[in-house]
Parts: C-alpha cells; sequence; structure tokens
C-alpha cells in the first residue's frame, strides 16, 4: 500500500505540482486498496465468480423482492436490476459518460475535464473534497455569508480553518472577497476556496466583467500559493437575466495558471430536481485516460468506500434512465422558466420596499433571494424569523447577525409578494417596540 | 454552538459515563447546528414558506420531471413526491419506527432501544460510528481475518488503531478473539470492538454456547475499560442451521455492564436484499424519547449533513413500500431459503476435499464461507486468486496470507461444486510446482 500511496503522489506531483502540495495528510495516504471491490472488478465476467458479497442469482443478476422491485416497474429491466444491485464504486460508467456530455455542452477541446466520480448529492463531493485537500489549519475561503454547511464540511470535519471576507460591498458584489480572505496568509501556503455561482444564500451569478475580475483576483493569489478553487455548482443553469452568463465558472479557470486548479461539484439535485436521489459529480480539470485521473479517481475511490461503501445504484439508474430520455432538456427549461417567473415576482415585489429597514441584496439565478436589514432598524434576523413564524405564518432562514435568505424555488410565484409584505410588516412591528 | 456541545456530553455523561469517555474529539465537538435543516423543520406546516432550497410547487409538493419520476411509476403517488425531495437529516420518520418494530420483533420490552437513524447503507453507520468513537490512536478490536474496509473506515479515515487475534485456533471460533487484541492495552483505556455476526469472511455464527462466552469475555473487558461493541448485523437473520440462535447479540449486550455499550448496524442491503438502495441504521441502547438519545442524534444529524446532507429520499421511499406490503417476510424468508440450499452444496462440496491442501473453517450463515490454505503446499491465496482467474474462469476473493473467501450468494447452487473442484484443482497446480 506504502508503494501505490507513492505512485499515486508521483503521478499527481507529475500533472500539477500544486495539485500535490495541496493534499492533506488523509489525502497523501488515501488509495483504493486491492481488496474486495477490486477483486471483484477483475473477476467480472468469469463463469463462476464467487467475489462479491451480494445476493445474485449465479449469474450476475438480483434476486428481487418483488416487493421491492415493484416501486422501479417504471424502469427498464436491466435498469431495474442495477438500481438493486452495488454500483461500482466510481459510479455507473454510462452515466458518468453521459453526465460528462452534459457538462461539456459548449465547451471547447481545449478544456480538458476528467470522467467525472459519482458521489452521495454535491455535500459528499464537497466532504470528499475536504477529505482530500482540507486538514488541520488548510485556509478556506469562502465570501460570507455563506452555506453554513461548508463549516461541518471543512472545519468540524477536517479541522480546516474557514476564512472569510464580504461578499457584498456597497450593496455589490465583491470580485476580490476570496484574495481578500486569503490576504493574512504567509504567501507559499497552500489555499482552497470556494466559489458557488449561482450562490447561496445570494442567488448571484456573475456579470461578464465580474466575472473576468474574479478570475483575475483568483490568478493573483495562484501568483501568490497553489490554489484550489472548489467550483460548488449547484445550481448550474439556473439563471434568468440574459445578460448573464450561465457558463460555469469552472471552464474559464482550467488551464488558466499552473498554481491554479479548479474542481467542479455538482449534480442531479438541482440541476434535474433530483433532491431525494443523492447523485452528485466530481470533476478534476485532466485528460480522461490520463494517469493524474486515475490517481484521484484511486484517492476518492477510496474515501467513497470508507465512508459509504459505493454511491447509489437506485438513484443512478433513475437517473441515467432520465438522461436518455429526449425530452429532458425541456423539461429541465420548463422548471427554469418557472422559477424565472419566481424570481420576476419576488423581485418585483421587493421593489418597492423600505430601504430604511430591508436592503434586497443583488440577486439574479438559483434558488434564493438575500435581504440585509437595516443595523438602524435594530432587528436580529433570528429575532425576525422567529416573529414571523409565531405571528404571520411565514418561514425565512435567519443568517446572523442582520441576513434574511428567502427561497423562491419553494413559494409558488402567486405568493411572494404577500410573503415579501409579511416580511415586511414582521420588521415593522419589531423595530417599532 | 459551543453551549450546545457541552449541553450535549452532559446528557450523554448523565446517561452513560463510559460512553462519554469513549467520544472520539470529532464526536466531542459535533452538534446539529440550528441553521437550515433545523430551520427548515421548525418552518413546517407555514403557509408563506421561503426557508429550503428544493425546488417544489410553493405548497411542499415536488416539481417531478415526468422523465425522472415515470421509473418510480410502481410507487404510489405521495411516496412517489417524497422519493424526489429531500429527506429529514435523520430519515423518514415512519420508516425509522417500522424499522424498529422489525429489528425489536421477539425481543423484550426491558431492553431498551433507540429509534434507528437513517444512514447512507452499512458502512455509512460504520464510518458515523467510528467518526463518533474512533480517533487518534483509539484501539479498535477485530478478530482476523476481518473485511477489510474496517481499516479503511476505522484508521485511515479517523487514526484509530485496529488491533487484532485470530478469529479460528485449532479450526474453531475463537471467543476470546477481542479480549486478546485488547489484552495489552493499559486499564482504563476505553477501547472499541467489532463484532460481526453472521461473519464476512467467515460466514460464522455462534452456537449458544460460544455465545455466552463470547459475551462473558466482552463483560470481562469492560470490568477494564469503557468498551464500545459494535455489532456490524449486516447478515442479520441469514442463518441456515436450525441449531444456531439467530438473533442479533447486540440484544444479549443491552444492559449487561455499564462499561459496556452495545451499537446496532444494520439494514436494508443484505436483509432486503437492496444492495443498490443504500440504507442503512445506528441504534444505541437506550429509551426512545431520551436525552441522551436525543444528544447521540444531534451528533449523528450533524455528522450526516456534513458528510452527505441527507440520507436518500428514493430509497427510503422504495423501502418503507416493501415493509408496508405483508409478502415481504416470505420474500425475505425464500431468500434465506435458497441461500441455505447453496450453503448445503457448498458445505457438502467442501466435504470430500483434500485437507492437505484446504481447510474450510467452520460456517454456518451469512454469505460467505471461508478456506485456508495449508502453509505446507505453499499457496499464497493471492497466487491462487490469479491463478484461478487466468486458468479456470473463476473467481474468488484472497485474503492475505492464505485465506480465500467464496461468496455463496453469488454462486448458483448448482455452480459450487464445480466451482470447489476448479479452486482445488487450481490448488493442486500451484502446490505441484
Amino acid at each position: 500500500v506504502t508503494e501505490l500511496v507513492d505512485r499515486l503522489e508521483a503521478q499527481i506531483l507529475e500533472a500539477s505540482p500544486a495539485l500535490a502540495r495541496l493534499l492533506s495528510p488523509l489525502g497523501r495516504r488515501a488509495a483504493f486498496p486491492p481488496d474486495i471491490p477490486f477483486q471483484a472488478a477483475q473477476a467480472q465476467g468469469t463463469t463462476f465468480n464467487g467475489t462479491i458479497g451480494q445476493i445474485t442469482d449465479g449469474a450476475g443478476r438480483p434476486v428481487p423482492l418483488p416487493s421491492l422491485a415493484r416501486g422501479l416497474e417504471g424502469l427498464e429491466v436491466s435498469l431495474r436490476d442495477r438500481a438493486l444491485l452495488y454500483s461500482p464504486v466510481p459510479g455507473f460508467p454510462e452515466l458518468r459518460a453521459s453526465w460528462r456530455r452534459r457538462q461539456r455542452r459548449g465547451v471547447s477541446d481545449d478544456r480538458p475535464s476528467t470522467t467525472p466520480l459519482v458521489t452521495v448529492g454535491l455535500t459528499h463531493g464537497l466532504a470528499l473534497v475536504a477529505d482530500l485537500f482540507g486538514g488541520e489549519d488548510r485556509p478556506i475561503a469562502v465570501p460570507s455569508p455563506f452555506w453554513g454547511n461548508y463549516r461541518q464540511t471543512f472545519e468540524l470535519r477536517t479541522g480546516a480553518r474557514i476564512v472569510s471576507a464580504p461578499a457584498y460591498v456597497d450593496g455589490r458584489y465583491n470580485c476580490d472577497a476570496m484574495a481578500q480572505a486569503l490576504a493574512d496568509e504567509p504567501p507559499g501556503r497552500p489555499a482552497v476556496a470556494i466559489l458557488n455561482l449561482p450562490s447561496n444564500p445570494g442567488g448571484y451569478s456573475l456579470t461578464r466583467d465580474e466575472r473576468g475580475r474574479v478570475i483575475d483576483s483568483l490568478v493573483a493569489v495562484a501568483d501568490q500559493r497553489p490554489l484550489l478553487v472548489v467550483c460548488d455548482d449547484a445550481y448550474a443553469g439556473l439563471v434568468y437575466e440574459e445578460a448573464i452568463p450561465s457558463a460555469p465558472v469552472f471552464w474559464d479557470l482550467v488551464g488558466r495558471h499552473p498554481n491554479l486548479v479548479p474542481v467542479k461539484i455538482d449534480g442531479a439535485t438541482k440541476e434535474v430536481s433530483f433532491f431525494g436521489g443523492r447523485v452528485g459529480f466530481v470533476t478534476f480539470p485532466f485528460e480522461p485516460g490520463s494517469e493524474v485521473e486515475a490517481a484521484l479517481e484511486s484517492k476518492l475511490k477510496c474515501l467513497v468506500r470508507a465512508g459509504v461503501g459505493s454511491p447509489v445504484a437506485a438513484s443512478q439508474a433513475l437517473l441515467l434512465a432520465a438522461l436518455e430520455n429526449e425530452d429532458l432538456d425541456s423539461e429541465v427549461e420548463a422548471i427554469r422558466l418557472e422559477l424565472g417567473r419566481r424570481y420576476r415576482a419576488l423581485r418585483d415585489a421587493l421593489a418597492g420596499i423600505d430601504r430604511e429597514l430591508v436592503s434586497p441584496l443583488p440577486f439574479n439565478s438559483g434558488c434564493f433571494a438575500l435581504l440585509e436589514l437595516a443595523a438602524r432598524a435594530g432587528v436580529t434576523s433570528e429575532a425576525l424569523r422567529r416573529h414571523l413564524l409565531d405571528h404571520h405564518d411565514t418561514g425565512v432562514v435567519a443568517i446572523a447577525p442582520r441576513f434574511v435568505r428567502v427561497a423562491l424555488c419553494s413559494v409558488a410565484e402567486r405568493s411572494l409578494p404577500e410573503l415579501v409584505e409579511r416580511l415586511m410588516t414582521g420588521v415593522s412591528e419589531l423595530a417599532a417596540r
């Protein structure tokens, strides 16, 4: 195993010295061991295959319990069979290939990307990246406010250290937030930055001009230190303004600077509205079939197996069937159009509110809008949240100290003006106390 | 959060000082934060609920993509809806209640057990327990040979230290293996033991007499130190000999000694032949509704959220439908009977082999049989595995140095004699070299 670990590290070093320096201690020692899944993969196709601990008919097909298989009746038999058996550790090969084609629509051939590895939803992809590249005292730059779970995934689990700078300054997106967050780190110290666009909780995507400025800012950081940019593309494609580019920033970062390695985390959760399926993907900016791809895949497979055994075959079968359906794109587009209507309803409702009490931060995409309660109103977001629950039959998410997140994705278009009205009534009531 | 962490630790200490001492540093600091899922749970049922980032129709129902939902056509509409949306972090309440009833069939009321928390398959349950109770230098006792993934899950991920003693001595199960493995640890040092019965790779369950001796041995360890006994019940119920008790040993350990805390890891993977679903459960020996249950659940929910977001709703919906079907028990029994036939076919085929070359270790349950190559034959299991792949169209799993695992669960009854014959031919060919 030590030999295998050394070989993987040499392969990563060869392709990207920066990435090798970014590995955490756990990332360094992770390697897919040559045990049962490895041996079972080698034995695939043998007539007398007694390798793998799943119950089959002796010819590789499941022995499905009818009361379980019935729920999957809508899948063709071969996919239903696969839904019931273990998935390969890196995921179904056709699903990985299919998702890769989908990711690369409109992307030029000179931007390499690995065959995406399947994870148990996007959080699992983030956790795997945290395991590989987080660890004790590693700085993780995230513009603030950010999705709170980054703290658990990177900091609590691995001992990394989240560093932050405001995502908005003077009511506009702060393109230098990540560079500012890392400004105090000694030059040369490897760092991680999390780029989540469309953002949660902000619902924000970059304008063309801002996109250039964010990239320049990250490249300047990479002049100073190895930098892993985690592109959390959970909300990819959910963009509602014509002028806003919707292609993931990941592709603009591929090959931009030898010290800057982007990694793409995306998946079916929001892109295909399959929240309950837990299918995500991790993609690196390297050629499929390359040694560095295999080395990273060995490490990821080791951690997938150690943490969850294998990804969810049932959900992969359902997703694969959907991706093979030619209606899928128009179904996804219909969701985007519906969310676009909600976005406009919310934007319009917020246009008329009292800015002395509440400022909407700019939003144009994704699932959320972020509001900032005016300091002078003296209302915390947590007090407002409880007040809205208790007295106005309304739920919002409070982000300390004075941010409020509204999920437009879970409120009907017609209800959004009323939600805004109740929220403003609540703020007024509390401010008047 | 510090306040919450302190409160959880006090609640665990109150119920079980041994368990509090067993917590790892990560286990100590884990606590479900009052962020989005917490706030969304509080907002459930509000008319204007803008808390949660999943796309719904505005009234809590999903906006399913037809090409995705079609695969789940066999589920009734309300379950299909839930399959597409996020699961609560600890799992579907009805599924947890239903699994608990199933676990407790024939168990007396004086053996408390928590409401099981849903995990992404059994490995995830093991990984959560490793996070809570493993950590740097914690001894983890496992009889050898053992399922190799314990090493990744406990040692690689958390820095714990696997200690081992032979599972078989003189061709019989070694009831003192875990005590022997821990014999060199200083008294008072907390330890973890993994009790996997029916075993992998052994396919072994304890006789009534051995069960008593294993329990006595573990109780003697608990006189010396806080001891967490991880009951890996993956193969629960798959027992093929009348004389062998099939109820999980977990229940015999509940309340046996104040220093001995058993935790049950089980799930649908093997028990309901749902390998591809990834539904497992973690259960502690405490009353449902107790403070200690809530404290442990807060820690587990924190780690579930940090690592995978939430468990798989689609698989939970499928499993819940199966559990609600009155045919399920007879379907599960039909699988047990089929595996019993394979067990007898394999046992009979092994009865006639040359013991000078290969000794079958005792087996009576589960999915496997374990064979030991005689030292004097000079054949390693890895050499045999490759030889069988290359020359005999046969796959087995090699466990260093001289163990071979045969998975009877994936070979047809009629093929097992042929598999044994090919295996013996392979051994003879290699031994003759």
